[in-house]
């Protein structure tokens, strides 16, 4: 990341160059880089501007020279929009000029090449020999509104570009990218700075993200991507951030990773480890362009601190619509105090509306009682935020309308709490609103209500999220590990049950007493309590039960014999005679609920943590919690609490709360696991039997397997 | 409903009144009746018009008396529209004219009275004296596009209103369905008859309903209902609808029942029930506005008969998340076949981009080969529908757009397949083309994903519906309830377990091999095949194995003489010492898994079955299936397929199918029980142990509530 305190940010003059080449600008027709040249004359970038072309001459007064070497001076930045194969002597012609910052904007890399990414090499071979760092290929590259630059090849319209906002934006495609300019502008959602990452050559979204995290005019980042190229990277700079990140993570599934791949060269990562990675880290993720208005005018908003909504309605039908959908998010309509109604009625008063939660403002057409009811209900200490569905006529009531928003907005920012307002008017009228009034709106009681809950939603995660603590650095007995992979390693085989609980064991992880014996001659030299369950040790065979490998409930050494002496017998006239390394001989553990435990290590985010119930009924539902490892415990209790079975630890119908004290100790030292030991690939505790609060848990089984 | 085929239904005449008179008109200022009579003036009301009010004279030219016997004839219709306490001697003005329809707008009955009814019970006891039927009160009445009658109060911009179209729209809200116009309005899509309900102190939405299904003009029926005055009626009416049904049905949690009441007095179902009963009538249930539109939308496409899409896009990132959607809703991306590409490779050929599924778009500039590529794959027997991401520059584009539109209206036409075409462009263009272009497009790739499979979701469910089959009319042996139920009534107490699992088999249902005992010396006259469970019959204990009354693994006549003993001791000495009516003693089930089939009565819907799996997992996970008995077989398998948990019904991970054919004889002969004997309010079987496909299941306990 070389970010060094004091210098400027690594990337800041491909924001702020302060001089710039297009390279590929004709003097005879319209192409794109005389587009680009032509944007930046249009809107009146602050810096100098060079052309490179074949033949010489002027663009909109902007010098065009046919050789790097002719221009006055070194640019900060150059634009390469020229044919790919070109590129790789254009980079050493930039190399030898003296330029570090290249966004290359042409296409015909790697997401068309199949496979073959030669020429990407050359390209990226040049930019290590001259130390120049690279935005795309095959992108639209950056925008700054502070300076008035505008990299992108499309011909700008310029509206609602020349106000600098608080949100900048990160996009891996430069079609969304678009429409994300396009929507926040329609939107009144002003932003700052943009960049096109496109193929990601050098630079990624890391880099960006940590850009604008430092950005004093950056509020807020928004990014669209197709994949991560360094997961972990992500995950730990977003882990750092105190301005809010908003993602659209597209490419959810297999279905999509072809066609994403050949457009802009993404990896591909599990969506629900990308999910959790973002929960983890408080990031908002989005799921599509409308998701993203709403989350970008929430974030306008003060944030919702609680679960207490007020509704203000000027519709009963919409009042009821606006209550449902408080339901589904779990918020509170907190009854009115006897003062405030007393208040109320001293605005207006009237003898059929109950005054009530929502507030029935049907009655009204005065717009300052609007607003005096507005400050009264913002005044109480029990309401976190407000829903106000303002219903109305815009042929006669559209510049009180304005007015009153202006009210809103003062009132807003006076009290720290949010006013979701609902416009329920002709859509003339909304756009209009929404486009050029300043105070952030809303078009449904849904979308209100969804702002409100994205509000919270961001508000309790950053909490947690700083608030997590440090992960436990327990003490691992690398020793104890490292033989037993090292006798895998000569056998060429994973590790059998005994061998992976002694690796848990390594990191404290103590399994129910056990002892490993050879054939049923051992039996009676088990000194354990009665009953044991007696499993195979193979290493053919990891599903031990498939093939009659576990016997149990047995309830003395001659059991022990007869079930080990069946076992065996029955085992050896399998097809294929799988290898029997022994037997592993464990009490019965006392009865509890299933559970999983697991870590692995992902390709993009690196060890992950996995928890769930066991059985066949959740694995088929597939609720399942995963966290970036390691953890802390704060961060496994509220991974717990994402469980849709979440009421069965807490205690349900008479069943006793179960040992999470227990089952989060033992999930924090897996994730310790598998972040210390990058040798391991994967590690499963299946089935782990929780018992009741304060009775512990029984570890009968693992797998390991070494990466 | 009284619908007699031949002659008009008995609504007609609220939706085209030949004559109507306003009753409630001031000459001197602005009021609502003035309003209603100039709106009618204004949209050109093709019927003779009159009004009531306190000073005689004309508004608009229309004659106002200043009482109702003035009137040179008996109008078809009358609308008041005067304070609530008058209205009972307006309605005998009205009897004593002759009119039979009336309207009554204003508010101020139930909605606000608190519980009292009797302003209500005087304008309904003059209704019934003289023949009238009335929608109201507080509502804002019917609006008419055919003959251009427009009865609400509120000013009518007028624009769109005079155009018939399709749509017809019920509302319980005013407010919302004045949304519902303008968006619809604003969304070229036009509506054709619309209704307010209010207070439906007489005329509900199933009549309105039932006349709209009549109606010619009426194409499809959108409805926004707080609650369901007949729910059952609905049921039946919505089942035998060839038109779609789209409902918006709010007020679905506690939270909201108290407002909606205040505000409609709207009854209360609950909401899943709520769902599956729209669900099975193959109605369309949106969720807010927004859903709405989307949903009147696909609605004028035809209809996607099977999950095949193929996604032609201008725009990489867009077909990504295009993609991304289809995967959500189960779509398949289908491979395009050799023949197809090869003629696409005649219309545009490149050398950089893959020639895939979806297809991307994004070097053409020709707007024809648009159309040839639209029609090549409509024409593809494997391709159901289609989804068109149009991203374009609306200063350059516009034009071509609208003509490009034109053409695949055309195309949608002649191939009979949905064509979702994606408006990715700034927000006036888009806004200008969804006013004024005929053919339905939507904005985002999600939401025209969200159409494609709202229309599947429609064509299959209608399918369904229609091929359903009849009930199964099982014999009962009416005899052996009504025995059981009278000694419950003379004892006053519910049924026994053993008499429970004797009313199941008066329908057919056989639990497990079975006898009763009083105590322990009854034991050894039990021949029933060891093991066996005994289990206490109690008036007292509904739940037994909470009282220890439940005993397993009962293996020989000694053990079971221990256990009737054991528990009877111990039974004896809880608490206020429940009643011990006796012991069941029951074969043990074979293993399998644990299912519930449960049937009550709904106070809207009236008689529903229940079934999902059992155990505290699915309870928690609230996995279960409702319909509106009596259910066919097809309609069971169709429910039991949408429990998450239905996999484990066909068989998953190494565990075998499981008895589908005898769990859905089991919840037909439920359903038809709780159908014919309407005094049996509630029936559970839980568990009921369901066995492997072929195996059949164990009923080993039922509980009865006689209504």
């Amino acid at each position: 990341m070389n970010t060094q305190t004091g210098s400027p940010h690594y990337l800041h003059k491909f924001f702020y160059p302060e001089s710039l080449v297009v390279i590929g600008v004709s003097l005879k027709r319209i192409n794109l880089g005389k587009i680009i040249v032509m944007n930046n004359k249009n809107i009146g970038y602050t810096g100098r501007l060079y052309g490179i072309g074949r033949d010489e001459g002027e663009v909109s007064g902007v010098p065009v020279y046919n050789d790097l070497s002719k221009i006055p001076e070194i640019p900060d930045a150059a634009i390469i929009i020229t044919p790919a194969k070109t590129i790789p002597a254009i980079m050493t012609q930039c190399g030898e000029k003296g330029i570090k910052h290249v966004v290359i904007e042409s296409g015909g890399f790697s997401e068309y090449s199949r496979g073959d990414h030669s020429l990407e090499q050359e390209v990226l071979e040049a930019a290590r020999r001259y130390g120049i760092r690279i935005i795309g290929p095959n992108c639209i590259g950056t925008i700054n509104i502070e300076n008035h630059l505008a990299m992108p090849f499309a011909i700008f319209k310029g509206s609602g570009m020349i106000y600098p906002g608080p949100i900048s934006i990160i996009s891996q495609s430069g079609g969304v990218g678009d429409t994300y300019l396009r929507i926040a502008i329609e939107n009144h959602v002003f932003f700052n700075k943009f960049v096109a990452t496109g193929n990601k050559l050098d630079l990624d979204e890391v880099d960006y993200l940590d850009y604008l995290m430092q950005d004093p005019q950056t509020k807020s980042i928004f990014m669209y991507l197709e994949g991560f190229s360094r997961g972990r990277e992500f995950f730990d700079l977003a882990m750092t951030s105190e301005k809010p990140i908003v993602v659209q993570k597209s490419n959810r599934s297999a279905m999509s990773a072809g066609i994403a791949q050949s457009h802009t060269a993404a990896l591909s990562a599990a969506d629900d480890v990308v999910g959790s990675a973002l929960h983890q880290a408080a990031v908002i993720r989005v799921k599509d362009e409308s998701e993203l208005i709403v989350a970008a005018k929430t974030l306008l908003l003060p944030l919702m601190k609680g679960k207490r909504v007020a509704v203000l309605s000027r519709s009963g039908g919409h009042a009821v619509i606006t209550v449902d959908a408080c339901y589904k998010y779990g918020f509170e309509l907190v009854p009115f105090p006897g003062e405030y109604l007393e208040k109320i009625k001293t605005l207006y008063d009237t003898n059929i509306i109950a005054h009530q939660n929502p507030l029935d403002l049907g009655e009204i057409f005065d717009y300052t009682i609007f607003i005096k009811i507005l400050e009264e209900t913002l005044k109480l200490d029990n309401v976190d935020g407000i829903i106000f569905n303002h219903v109305y006529q815009s042929s006669y009531e559209a510049e009180m309308s304005r007015t009153f928003l202006n009210g809103v907005q003062e009132l807003t920012a006076k009290y720290g709490k949010p006013v979701a307002v609902t416009l329920i008017s002709d859509a003339d009228e909304i756009l209009d609103i929404q486009k050029n009034h300043p105070f952030p709106t809303f078009t449904t009681p849904l979308q209100a209500t969804t702002s409100l809950w994205g509000s919270y939603y961001y508000y309790t995660r950053l909490r947690d999220r700083n608030g997590r603590g440090k992960p436990v650095e327990y003490p691992v007995k690398n020793n104890q590990i490292d033989s037993i992979k090292s006798l895998c390693l000569h056998e060429k085989r994973i590790p059998l049950t005994n061998e992976a609980l002694e690796i848990c064991r390594a990191v404290g992880i103590e399994p129910v007493k056990q002892c490993v014996i050879q054939n049923e001659k051992d039996a009676r030299g088990c000194s354990l309590t009665w009953p044991v369950a007696a499993k195979l040790l193979s290493r053919d065979a990891s599903h031990k039960s498939d093939v009659g490998g576990v016997q149990l409930d047995i309830n003395s050494t001659a059991e022990l014999e007869k079930a080990v002496k069946d076992m065996t017998t029955s085992i050896s006239k399998l097809p294929g005679s799988p290898a029997m390394d022994g037997f592993l001989v464990q009490e019965m553990a006392p009865k509890g609920e299933e559970f999983f435990v697991g870590a692995s290590r992902d390709p993009v985010f690196g060890p992950i943590v996995v928890a769930g119930f066991g059985g066949i009924f959740i694995e088929v539902l597939k609720d399942r919690a995963i966290r970036i490892a390691p953890v802390t415990e704060l961060e496994v209790r509220e991974m717990l609490n994402q469980l849709k079975m979440a009421p069965l630890l807490k205690g349900v119908r008479g069943r006793p709360a179960l040992d999470v004290d227990a089952l989060t100790d033992l999930i924090c030292r897996v994730s310790w696991l598998i972040h210390t030991r990058s040798d391991i690939h994967e590690l499963d505790l299946n089935p782990v039997i929780v018992h009741p609060a304060g009775k512990g848990l029984s570890i009968v089984d693992a797998r390991v397997f070494f990466g």
